[in-house]
């Protein structure tokens, strides 16, 4: 299968600055996809902390499994990071923890960490063995050719059925001293995150002990990846995981420029996903505001960003405002429907419960024609406010989910 | 536009029975579509009880606003049921309400019912103004054409993206007198009921109190209209209605074999509607045992139904068990992975956590290329039970609902 690149998509790869003490290495294993790479693997040196947000999927990989009982641990041994694409490693029964094992110790072996240092990730398609032997032979070549700035190379090797690799990076000072932040990302469809997205990878070698880094990575990703749907459908294998090396010699604990910049970081990368949404051909913002609570308010906007027919309206243009009160009123947060007022970007399209005075459907229309789409409601109830991304639902996402398996 | 009927509907529109007491009829009155039947009547001789169940949606329509205030009231007048099709009244703000009132004083004054035993619904497009002229003015020609006989009108006259009418009916014998069923429903997209489906009318003579009525028409709605979905959209205007009229002089209060009946014929136009699901080419059935409650296996059973990337795979007739994997883990109902066992049709496909020894490509694939396909999942945690009908997601319901307005 090749999928033609995302109308959406940005231009080019971003360049990504080198992350101190974090190398990267792919390599071509063959798993499913021939002639690209498809094992990705990362070290961090000692001292590297590390944080994490799982799917809560009840059917999830031995992978995540495995990740959850490690992430907790506090080390100063350093970290690696393997992931390869082609096979999911879900739903495998014991198989599967065996994969993950005889992975774990080969990269402890080739890297002098303990298994427990270990992170590994498997995205691709669920039930079929992982035929692990193909990876573990390879640990020697990805140790042998990590390198600083070889991170576009892993990013290429975890796609699937991405039509471009997601990288997204910030430098940030404080206390005078540039603090770096680096990410890459996949994920295209089952994508409606609980806990966290697809698989996604942070590095930056800002100094921050584990608990702290953890609570901010969760922070972060509740008011970015949980917040982008592609279509509701959620993810075995979501993972995401945080190094930071520590190696610039900045304390960022506590400091509000450096949780801004990784904020950005991920944004971006969760923004990317959506672009790359199966099928997508237009972006979709749907803030929420005026609702009696904030969880309310994120409740409606995923309600309206879920909804088949408020995608369906999107991917034929058509300001089908009577769509997106069907979605408020299905969401089972409050909602008043005279209350109610409608934007399709700055076209007052609702108010009061009917169609406003002023609109004119030639200017809904006219939005409706950029490939960036903004859906604004006030629910006029309260304060509670929400922001969530979504793309359209076209033919192409038939055509790639219902023709073959990914 | 025009729509082909769909493969899975019936052969034809069954023959009804006509129930003593209810008369029927239908006309052109233009409303949006043009050389067809677009409002239905039915009116209920004095001693009829009426039942009803609704949209839980909080931007419901006045139609379904003025229906919940007037169906708790007991009543031995008769009653009237007038449907519009082509524009929903639904978030019409005042106008709304202003064109309930008049089509009820209007069917009230021709007659000789009071308003408060006048029904209403109005289904299709979302926030334009119904223009009630064209109904009232009908109203005289309404009433002068009602006849038993005339089910079939009245369910075409309330017809939208459907692309065929749907009735169905039951004769039970009760202590030894036949007594009678008959009902008609529309939907076809915006499926996901949340109390209630879409437009269904169903009626019979039977003698029955109206709260025993309504209790027995709420438990059996629980069972089958609440368990379909097409695309997990709720609509703004759900409405169910049934009418007792008694002229059997039966009393069926209790009786399991009514009930019975009654669960027959509201699960055939459940099925009718899912048959008729925007652009469905498979009839899917849900069904999942073992849970840990009955309302954990509609959770899970829903989770199935409603995933995009389930019903694009039966669409492409893959086996794709991975995605029902997916689902599950997704739903928040309790699952164990290891524990899981599915089958497609009589096929087992997975148990315990893993791809069934048995399995045989070959064999999930010939299940899938049937029409009606059934996926079985056994959670493996206790005794819940549930089942929910669904269809496949496919190129034609994108078409539907991306090209035009519905």
């Amino acid at each position: 299968m090749s999928l033609p690149r995302s109308p959406l998509a940005p231009e080019a790869f971003p360049d990504l600055p080198e992350i101190a003490g974090v190398r990267f290495a792919a390599v071509e294993a063959g798993i499913k996809y021939q002639g690209r790479y498809d094992v990705m693997l990362a070290v961090l040196e000692p001292g590297s902390t590390m944080a994490g947000v799982f799917t809560r999927s009840a059917t999830r990989s031995a992978n995540v499994l495995d990740c959850q009982e490690k992430i907790g641990a506090d080390s100063e041994q350093g970290a690696a990071i393997i992931v390869n694409s082609g096979n999911s490693n879900a739903f495998t029964g014991r198989a599967g923890e065996g994969s993950v094992a005889a992975i774990c110790e080969a990269v402890a072996a080739a890297t002098d960490l303990p298994a427990a240092r270990v992170f590994t990730s498997s995205t691709g398609v669920i039930g079929e063995r992982l035929p692990h032997d193909r990876i573990t032979s390879k640990v020697a070549a990805l140790v042998e050719g990590l390198k600083t700035d070889s991170i576009e190379a892993a990013a290429q090797a975890i796609m699937t059925t991405d039509t471009f690799a997601k990288g997204a990076s910030a430098t940030v000072m404080v206390d005078g001293t540039p603090v770096k932040i680096a990410g890459i990302a996949k994920g295209s469809g089952m994508i409606a995150p609980d806990m966290a997205t697809m698989l996604v990878y942070i590095f930056t070698d800002a100094n921050i002990a584990r608990a702290d880094l953890q609570a901010m990575v969760s922070d972060v990703t509740n008011r970015t990846f949980n917040n982008i749907t592609v279509d509701s459908d959620t993810s075995t294998s979501d993972t995401l995981l945080m190094g930071a090396t520590g190696a610039s010699g900045v304390d960022v604990t506590g400091d509000q420029d450096f949780a801004d910049a990784v904020h950005q970081v991920f944004l971006d990368l969760a923004h990317q996903v959506v672009r790359d949404g199966e099928g997508a051909s237009k972006f979709v913002t749907v803030t929420v505001e005026g609702a009696a609570s904030d969880a309310d308010a994120r409740t409606h906007a995923l309600a309206i960003a879920n909804s088949p027919l408020v995608k369906t309206a999107v991917a034929g243009e058509d300001p089908n405002w009577g769509r997106v009160v069907m979605a408020i009123g299905k969401s089972g947060a409050a909602a008043d429907r005279d209350l109610l007022s409608i934007r399709f970007g700055d076209v007052l399209v609702a108010e009061k419960g009917w169609v406003a005075e002023s609109y004119r459907e030639e200017d809904g229309t006219a939005h409706m024609k950029n490939p960036e789409i903004t859906i604004t409601v006030d629910i006029g109830l309260g304060q509670g406010r929400a922001t969530v991304w979504t793309c359209d639902l076209t033919h192409a996402y038939i055509s790639i989910n219902a023709d073959y398996r990914s």
